[in-house]
Formats: C-alpha cells, structure tokens, sequence
C-alpha cells in the first residue's frame, strides 16, 4: 500500500510509492525508448490490455471493452494511489502518515495512434474534456476525496511514459494539494479585501493591455501570466467567473476545446512539438468545507496551466521557490499570437463555437 | 535589467531573467557538450577568463586574479540579479515588480579541473564551505539583501552548464524566498505550541530509530527525510541548535565537511555518479527583521538539502505540488549506509575531526 506522508517543516504531502520501489539499478538504465505503435495498449482493438474501463464515450450497441468507443477511462495500471481502502490517519512519533487511499485513471483522448492532442480533431478534443468533466463529477461522490487534478503529460521529458498515446489523467486525493491551497489562501485574501474575484480582474487587465494575450474566444482568454514561472508558460482562463471546472456549459466546454487545441497547435509550430505538462486547477470537492472555505464559489476561478518543458530546474529553484524564467512572457505571448497555424481556419468555420484571435 | 515579479495569486516571486532572453530557436538545439578541460575557465592559471575575484583563499604572497589560490569566489560572468542600483518596488496595474537587484556569486571550490566535489580532499571541501560562511557574512552587510541561498549543482541534468568544474553558487536575494518563509513558518508555529526546536526534536527521534539516519558525525546526523520528496534525498542537519549556518564553529565546519564529502561519495557509489542539486536552508537576514521573525534564533534550525536528480517532476506535481517517491527514504538509507566507499577510512583517520558512521 503506498503511503502518504507529511512533511513536519512545512506540511507538504509526498506519495511514497512503495508498489514502484526502485532499488539503485532502476535509475540507472534510461527506458524512455518508446513502444511500437503496434504495441500500443490505448488503441482500439486493444481493449483487453488494459484494467477494465470505468466510462466510455460509445456508439449506441457497442459494449464495455470492446471496439466502438470515442473517449475511454481506464485505472491507471501502475497507480498512484489506491481505490480500495479506508485513509487510516495515523501518528508515527511526531510524523504524520495515513495509507495512499484515491484514484488513478486515464482518460484515453483518441481511439486512433495519436501522439499529440493538438493534432486531434476539435470535437474530439471536446469529447476528452467533457469525459474529464463526468468522472471529476463522479469521483466527487466519494466522500473519502477532497480533490481531483486533472492533467496531462506529453513527451518523455515531461513523464508521458513510454506510450505516446494521447491521454489526461484524473488523480483524487483525500487532501487537498498544497499548491491548491496557496491559490485558494490567495484568492481569498483578495476577495476579503476587494470583494472581488483576483482572476476576474486579472483578466480584465490583461485584456485591456494585450500584451500577454494570445488567443481570445468568446468564453475563454489564453494568456502568458505576468510572473510566469516558465518560457511560453500560457493559461486558459474563462472570462465568466466560476470556481469548479466540472460545471462548465457545453457552449463554454466547446469554446474551452478550441482555445485548448488552438494553444497546442502553437506550442508544436513555435517550439517544433516541445514535451509539456497542462493541469486543472478548480475547487476542491466541498462536502466537507468549513469555515474559511466556505467563500470559494465568490472568490476562487478555475484555470488551465500550460508549461512547455524547455528548461530545467536547479538548486536555486528548489531551495527557494523562486523560478527563473529567460523569456519575459510579453516575448512568448506574442510568438504564440503570430504563429501561424496550419489548418486552423478551416476548423475554426467548422467549429460552433467562432473565434477572435487577438 | 532583469525583473523580480510576483505572481499575484500565491505570492511567489519569479526573476524574468531579460539578460538571457531566450527565443524559441534557442531552446530546440541541445547545448549540453561540455566543454574540453583545456577551455575551462576556473582551473588554475585561467584567472583572466573570469571576473575579478571577489575573495580568494590565497598561499601568502601572492596577487589577486593570479595562481596561488585554494577556492576562489568570482562574480557570475551571466548573473540572474545585478548588483548595481537600488530595488525601485513599484507597481504595474494589480501586478508588484521590481528591479532584479542582488548578488550572484560562484565559489570555485579547487584550482585543479575536478567535476565532482565528491573526489575533492576533505581539506578541500572544508576551505570552500568556510569560504562560503566568509561570503555569506558579507553579503549580510548590504542593506538591501534578506536572504542569501548557498547552492551547488552537478551534472547537466541538475542544472551545471557545460563546465564540468566543482563549485557552488550564492545567491544573495531582496526579499525572503518562499520555500525558506514556508520553513519558517512551519518552525515558529511548531515552537509556539511545544517550546521546542522542530529539528531538535526530528534529530533526537531519527538517533532513536536508526532505520532513515545514513550517517553520524560528532556534529552532524545525515538522514533521508521521513517525507522525502526524492529518491536518496539527503539532509544534514547539525545535532547542535543554531539558525545560522555562517556562524559556525570550526570545528563544526570541519565535521560538516567530512559528513558532506562523506555522503557524496556514498552518492556515487551507490548512483554511479548521479547529477544533484544540493542547497543550503540558513536564516534570513535579521538587520530589518520586525515582529512574528523575532523568535529565529530559537527556532529555525539550518540544514543542508541534498537531492540527486533521478526522477522527473510531471504534471501532476506540478498541479499538485504534492510529490512521489518511488523509493521509501527507509530504504534510500539503508543502500546509503551499507555502501563501502573507497579511501573513505583513510581519511577519516587523518581528519581533525573524527567521524563514527552508523
């Protein structure tokens, strides 16, 4: 059973995987060659490589595991953390531990080999967000989980593995991730001060000045945040205020499904199809909520993180959270805004939702 | 110039680093050839292909920017902040920047061409941690600096560049960094309740059990931390209480000394000379301190944070900010502690300072 510990000095959680245990000799070798197409367990007519599926996009008369199906979400086979079980907080000395109790599941975004979802078609990209939408609602019933993150990897360097199958995956913890919380102390700080919503006036902001837009459609705004942390670091936010993702109009999911695709589209032109990881951030699950959360549906606004992986890391980034970022974002916007995409017009007329790129 | 700028939702600070500005073409071609031993510009006798040194530990008699030195401290040739100017805070709309102010600093820890500091006499990695503490008392006198973060990175992976020459870097900031207030916050809370040293009491659990502790100097326990966010995550942490790692006693640096070389033997032997990053978490400067920061000295404990970069950072962590561990720090210490580290014997006989392994 993996565990989740917290860290005494600053109340960090970390996941200790005990079911992936790696001696020394397994960091040695690289495994980043990735498998055959042929090998490929996401594709369709693959079905019984993979854990049974839990939900599926599917034509009318096709059954579970079976061909026939658009989007699918499978368990992860090496997850995370555990579906069966109960949390078993617990005290070791002074520390903190309680059993690695959540979910791990992979939304499998194309029943076709592809690698990248900017090259998926729209209504396809649509489909994946919409099922992201259903199982986050779903796991949300589970009274044990206090969040869910979805994200995506691309590329070995980003930990996209060694299948180059386009997927999202759903994590569900039963605490509610540090990083979250700071966006949700934030958020509400400002609200108690302004009574308004920071990432409302955010955006206003940025749409006055257009230098760090890159793409605008009628419900949503993709910008380079003013202290992004990366080069070509971009969110997709949504103009109208709401804090929980998985409550998002259809007209809105489609409209989120062109900006996205749009996004991607650059990213692959600009930076030659460069490995990048893209999360969710809305409100955690509120059954349990007390007292000072009681404000996140006024004051929280949920988001999509892009971050392109081109640099790395060091030792003064981890020792002090300051992130160095060689491009200022005004640099990277407008990359991105005068790329040109390939097909995009077309798509764009095809697509109900219409776009304005800025 | 470069600019510091705050990401207005969680606080944290980012250094939009102008003087590198990066265009997309810049990130595609690999950079990661290192350059031939006859180009490096820190061995001995290159003394003018750097900036003029700052501080040098010098055999007597001999000029500065000369041959002659043991560790030698020159300013950044690409530094992230700029030392001329003052801070300039100002605001842009919603959004707080200022002037990338700040003192970027490279201790060159051998005039020999040594990549890994691991191989460095024991005398050797005492002078540039002493060098260190020199600097680090220094920098505490420019009135606009509130933190100075000790780093070192190894390999390109962890960040090096392309000159494979042991040293370290120093950092001296405007503002307290994130990860260094979490700490301090985490710390005082826990003081507050219990009239107790966290570490303090982290140390004395850890002797106890035995099963996370890699080694044990007079000084100093080196330990894989109960929350390890890293597989072979290390820390050193002195037995005795003080938030102020430039104050160190003598004898105390050179124990520290032989627990780091110590552990990064280990490292090597275990790893097959794995890159790392390795920081150093110390007290803010306390010359502008008001208020919560008054009780520091009590209880803020320094340490050391050694971590060799053998996993990727995906999206979920990310999204998250939680991390996983595939390798239980029980475990880590364990290989860590039972490796045979050659010549180590030797010279823990000739140290000054004697060391009872664990």
């Amino acid at each position: 059973m993996p565990e989740l510990r917290k860290d005494p000095l600053i109340g960090r959680w970390v996941i200790i995987a005990t079911e992936r245990a790696k001696r020394p000799i397994d960091f040695l070798a690289a495994h980043d060659d990735s498998v055959a197409p042929s090998a490929c367990p996401f594709c369709e007519g693959k079905e019984s490589e993979t854990p049974k599926e839990i939900f599926a996009l599917r034509t009318q008369g096709t059954a579970a595991d079976q061909p026939g199906w658009r989007v699918r979400v499978v368990p992860s086979i090496k997850p995370l953390l555990r579906i069966e079980g109960q949390l078993n907080r617990r005290a070791k000395g002074m520390y903190d531990v309680m059993d690695g109790i959540g979910a791990h599941e992979v939304i499998v975004e194309t029943p076709q080999h592809v690698h990248n979802a900017a090259d998926l078609p729209l209504t396809q990209v649509q489909a994946a967000l919409q099922t992201a939408t259903i199982r986050m609602t779903d796991l949300e019933r589970d009274p044990r989980f206090r969040y869910v993150l979805w994200f995506k990897n691309y590329g070995s360097v980003a930990g996209a593995g060694r299948v180059p199958h386009s997927r999202s995956q759903l994590i569900a913890t039963p605490v509610t991730p540090l990083r979250v919380k700071e966006e949700l102390l934030g958020a509400r700080r400002y609200y108690e001060d302004k009574e308004r919503c920071l990432v409302c006036d955010l955006v206003s902001q940025e749409l006055d000045a257009r230098t760090r837009v890159v793409l605008e459609t009628p419900h949503t705004v993709a910008l380079c945040p003013f202290a992004s942390r990366f080069p070509f670091e971009v969110w997709i936010v949504p103009k109208r205020h709401r804090c929980d993702f998985a409550k998002i109009a259809p007209d809105e999911l489609m409209d989120l499904a062109a900006a996205f695709k749009g996004l991607l589209s650059r990213l692959k032109g600009v930076l030659d199809d460069p490995p990048y990881n893209c999360l969710l951030h809305t409100a955690p699950f509120r059954h349990q909520r007390r007292g000072h959360w009681q404000t996140i549906e006024e004051d929280y606004h949920w988001h999509v993180e892009l971050i392109p992986r081109l640099t790395r890391v060091a030792g003064f980034e981890w020792g002090s959270g300051f992130y160095i970022n060689p491009t200022p974002p005004e640099e990277s916007a407008r990359y991105l805004r005068e790329a040109l995409v390939p097909g995009e017009q077309e798509e764009q007329a095809a697509a109900p939702a219409g776009r304005s790129d800025v």
